[in-house]
């Protein structure tokens, strides 16, 4: 190898290390976030059930699920490098961690759907099950080399393959569970107050800064052979930018207006969902089209949040609005706004409609939604019903009551606090 | 472009790009200092202003701001590149990025004089003028090719341009605001009790650890070409990593004298001061000197703090003393210390008074000092005067009392507790 | 210097930078996992704490403990570079950082044996010590080119030098202070809840991102050179995430075993014992071996908790276990584990038993591990017994029942809720 190539090959290895331990650190984000927004009594579990997400991902995904994802194999499924099995050490082995963040961040969207009521073993049967086969099989498809892939489905950095996949698997856990005890009185859904405002904060700030290594480290590169547009993670790393803050905006101004009040939480859900929005395509929109993204995902998925609710979901962090409609959002977004030159320069796919591209790519975004949520729909819902009849899916309600943290793990969280 | 300096180009672009997330990152650290070190009330509402801040700012200094700093004009202001137009992508994206977090920290620095009284529209204006035209013209003037940097100011990574602009701006909103209700009673003040010390250590500690990626980063350049001094992003972290310890232990010593307590949280605005101090210094000094000017910021801003607050000044995190007086202490401060090689190297300025270069730098450094100041403040203070003559500038004495989270967000910020 | 070799000594420089930045970052690990797991009364002092840990290191190590450490000199001690006298800056400068960072790790790993009981003054005058000369002899044997080094020892991120030497002063602390009041009932342990599981996670999970720089920063290089294993940082990465994978489950299952309880702080000690024990072991094994070492590190040191604790020790946090007992089965593990071709990648030492490399390395392993021990152990008994003879270890049990917080600080962690 050229010394030139050799360096090259390390520098892009440091960017996607750094990408990797960012991705790696929205873990702490999703359980700040959730514990952040909801009861004390659950909140040592919720925090501690973020590192059985992890820790199970990371030896299932090793195992298993980076096989099937990036394996060499069909249209719809890797066959190859289980246990990183004839993987090369060095740049592989960071790519691995990079991909292996992503599907515990998957992982950790649908816990959100599971929250304040499902039993611990829940989350390592179903944890188990979505990283070693649900996840990696849509991952196949879209950056595996399957057949989205070669439809040229422009989804760069996973809205739909990330985000679509944990936010439809939350929704049939809700579903399936059912709401919390106490959250609808006579029909009418009754806010849960969050008890740690700083905490739902920390969380989405961290998700915010972690989301610069998700979105600008999906370029896996720094850019040093891309022609004409050199470093063009700095690129991804400003429309992912433009879209948080105008998301932020969008969500809290949308509250302003329907709900009267300046509400932190949903600006926060706000941040998210624009980042779940241009997460697909940060890489394929300019600037201004990055705020109007982020500004519709953030304000929309406001007024979804309410929507579902006034359904009689209980979904308790909204985690099918924030990433599953943003996430359809957001791929959808492509078919519209995507820009020649940038797609161009990506390779992936056609431009979108407002530049003269058709409907072409549009179309290809829509099934590619269609298809990532049948199928995880319906896998979890056979798992998700297996685990129901068998182990059960929730505790009692007497352990609900109690919370989770004295009834599935012996201690208070807030051990001087709640002891009282 | 020869295949060693384009990878050269993204070699620098990933360490600005690192240094740019870890300012950003800074937001966080202001957040849980101001939130942990006031009261419960309030918290959710001053974490949840960080992510406004950051909102506002990311789309304001990119319509705005960056063009007024960095864009080509004249001496006093930058008339180009509004909206990055005809900026290219890759590395200027990043070099726009790791800017707009220091304009964000200018910001979340003047809100510090802002805390537990001002209405939450007050943050949306004048954070949005803050942004696109004050903070802006500063920064043209010594980073931007303006007049203060044809006269050679030292100002490595912002002392007077991000810390003292911000500083000032906190005075001018304290003093229009006056005091939070009970701080002072017959004329003594009061001690508000921080509601949470390990918050205020995690926003110190985020803030330290943002702060190699502030004064680091600032030599936007991994220094391969650098002649004789290579990699000199490390000697800068050296600098500013000695200086924060030493204003940390001078912090403690001067308030283990003064008032015989060894007070955390004086502690942690020493590392604060320090840092600010050695923020013009850090490439200019020599480690001893790092550690004399940290030592002295720490100690000295907890004197400072006492006093001013014994004027009747309710400064309620001490923004000014922090980051005005320790600004002003690090800008002169390069005209004493400034060591003649460093002063070749970084290429700007003279060579301090303690190694005979006379008193033309401290000339230099005082002028900008009084220049920033008196700009600074005769824009805050006719900008917030019409926003007090209009919209008002503080909440009414009943949402002060009953705390900005239920009576600017309509929701506690520690749900479960304060319902109660 | 060829072109290349400046840019990848630049790269190089980048990576340990963000490394150092990663292990700086562990301090508020500590901060949250300690706070969090023992009583509210003290947590204001124990993070601020953490503060005067890292300013204490900073100033000391700068002075005097990496010239005894890195210095030239003989078998035993260096002599050379105290106040950084003749290192090069640049890469040096930010080499020192690292190192730096892995000393602060040393002695906040000792302070967890001094917890909620020990005079404040305690920690400036035995960190001095511990930092000046203690830390770096051990150092210097190991990683300065000491009489261990030349045996051969692989402890390739400082299973003995870091975890090991830390842990043993704090069993000698936690013997001479003896346990905390109200401890032991009747010879019984009672359980201290926990006041912050959320902490306790947020300190878990910043030393698992933190650990990262620990490890794949110890190759200090992106291996651009190195032959036929490029990138070898990602490899280091790899085993140590998977053993903390291991280590969380490991010890999850143990407490279910053992104590018929899902331990939420077991398993975060869990996933901090597996990556001490990976630390020495990281680069000489492979991934099957990562997930063994960690599991039975996370498993075995949950007993050796309860074991010790049951024996009449109150090491607060289980220090020894997490870090001494871990530091020795991780060192010792690479004297059977080590792989051949992973041993002749880093030159050092042989293969292990299971690899047929007989009984050497085991041998040179324990060998290191008993000198280290002996050495600090010998060394931290003289300085404190010289300290509890003239200004005391501990506070007096008045101040010790009202919390350090109040008595050491003046002033309540949780200012609000503490005063009632």
């Amino acid at each position: 190898m050229k010394a030139t190539d050799a360096i090259t090959l390390s520098l892009d290895s440091l960017w996607v290390m750094v990408a990797a331990i960012l991705v790696i650190l929205m873990q702490a984000g999703f359980a700040f976030l959730e514990a952040g927004s909801l009861q004390s009594k659950n909140a040592g579990h919720i925090t501690g059930k973020q590192i059985i997400t992890l820790a199970v991902s990371s030896i299932v995904f090793w195992a298993f699920g980076y096989g099937i994802a990036f394996g060499d194999g069909n249209a719809f499924i890797g066959t190859s490098k289980f246990f990183l099995n004839g993987v090369p050490s060095g740049y592989d082995s960071i790519f691995f961690l990079f991909q292996l963040a992503f599907a515990a961040v998957s992982l950790a969207i649908a816990w959100g759907g599971f929250a304040e009521r499902a039993k611990l073993a829940v989350y390592f049967v179903f944890g188990t099950i979505f990283v070693a086969i649900i996840y990696p099989v849509v991952g196949h498809w879209v950056w595996g080399g399957g057949w989205l892939s070669t439809l040229g489905m422009q989804d760069f950095a996973g809205s739909t393959v990330v985000h679509l996949q944990g936010a439809t698997a939350a929704l049939i856990g809700t579903l399936l569970l059912g709401p919390r005890i106490g959250k609808f009185v006579d029909g009418k859904a009754k806010t849960v107050p969050a008890h740690n405002i700083p905490f739902v904060f920390l969380g989405t700030f961290i998700l915010w800064i972690g989301w610069f290594g998700f979105n600008a480290g999906s370029t896996v590169s720094t850019g040093v052979a891309t022609k004409g547009y050199g470093q063009f993670f700095g690129y991804v790393a400003l429309t992912t930018n433009l879209a948080a803050a105008a998301g932020a905006l969008g969500a809290l101004f949308a509250a302003m207006i329907l709900s009267k009040k300046a509400d932190i939480g949903a600006m926060c859900n706000g941040v998210l969902a624009a980042l779940v929005a241009i997460t697909a395509s940060c890489a394929f929109v300019e600037p201004w089209a990055a705020i109007v993204i982020g500004a519709i995902a953030g304000a929309f998925t406001y007024w979804t949040s309410i929507f579902f609710e006034g359904k009689g979901l209980d979904d308790p962090i909204y985690a099918f609005s924030v990433h599953g409609i943003s996430g359809i959002i957001g791929t959808l977004s492509t078919g519209f706004f995507a820009a020649p030159k940038l797609v161009e320069l990506a390779g992936v796919g056609k431009p979108g409609l407002f530049y003269g591209g058709g409907l072409y790519q549009l179309g290809v975004q829509a099934l590619g939604v269609l298809a990532a949520f049948a199928f995880v729909a319906i896998a979890s819902l056979i798992v998700l019903s297996i685990i129901k009849a068998t182990i059960g899916l929730r505790v009692s309600a007497e352990a609900e009551k109690a919370g989770l943290d004295i009834s599935e793990h012996g201690a208070y969280g807030y051990g001087e606090t709640e002891a009282k």
